[in-house]
């Protein structure tokens, strides 16, 4: 798919169909996050891919109850191994660099005909044990990967450029 | 260009063509940079669009002088205007906000046939006074862009995807 289509057509899909993402197919979409620039070329964004309906039962628990993190039947849990380094600019690094990542998997679903959402919503240390993740490890987004219910195209509600972009200053 | 070659050509551009980019491929750009989904729609990137001169050699002394900032036809500053939001699993939203932005403008760039690099060695209290960017706002990436002069495509040298991809649980 053209990368403009994928940028328009990319949607936060909460309502998926009843059938599972072949595994070419979340390869293909892992080997593109693994693409993804980082500060120094860390890399630290780490996954885990869970479909076991148990296990996603327990993650839409630890979502506070979003039952469409069960209902994909995959959700990629994304995580930092490596989390105290800091740009000259006082980011932290992990953030941005598995941010990138996880951008280049949602754009890729798109273009797969797939749909994911950013989770933003969970309690981190009821993921961590539910996936045996060790408390070093940062968990910085569930994202739930199926095919939508619904594949209609949204029209996105966005600030206008006049609003986001200044020219030479700030003001 | 096809999503996947974008992802896969995209690389970090330290070397430009004294070539202006037209503003209509800009405009483009920073369109779909507006695409970007964020917290709660918060939408709370900034670009400041620097093509002074002066300006932008101030910008390459206030990123300890790395050249290659000056020496883009463009340097788009990239910031955010409200930090304080927190999502429920801890995470501030405005990194990873603006960074799924600045991951579209990125990759639209190489659609382009333009290059760019995220800069995170920078100064940021000396960047906000060239460009008169209030106290409160976050300057999160610089980011240089421009025609490369080298446009040929680099292998990445990455991972592989044992090493970042768990299956069900952690270990």
């Amino acid at each position: 798919m053209d990368l403009y289509k994928a940028i328009y057509q990319r949607k936060s899909v909460r309502s998926y169909l009843d059938k599972d993402v072949p595994d070419p197919i979340l390869t293909k979409i892992l080997e593109a996050a693994r693409m993804a620039p980082s500060a120094s070329n860390r890399q630290e964004w780490r996954f885990v891919v869970v479909r076991d309906p148990k296990h996603r039962e327990q993650l839409a628990d630890a979502a506070y109850g979003q039952q469409f993190v069960a209902q994909a039947p995959v959700v990629i849990v994304c995580c930092a191994e490596t989390t105290e380094h800091v740009m000259r600019c006082h980011q932290l690094c992990y953030p941005i660099d598995v941010a990138i990542a996880v951008d280049h998997i949602t754009l890729c679903a798109t273009a797969e005909g797939l749909g994911c959402c950013w989770i933003g919503a969970f309690d981190p240390q009821r993921v961590q044990h539910i996936l045996d993740i060790p408390p070093e490890i940062k968990v910085v987004t569930l994202l739930p990967l199926g095919y939508p219910q619904d594949p209609s195209q949204v029209s996105k509600n966005r600030l206008p450029l006049e609003k986001i972009v200044q020219y030479e200053t700030w003001s």
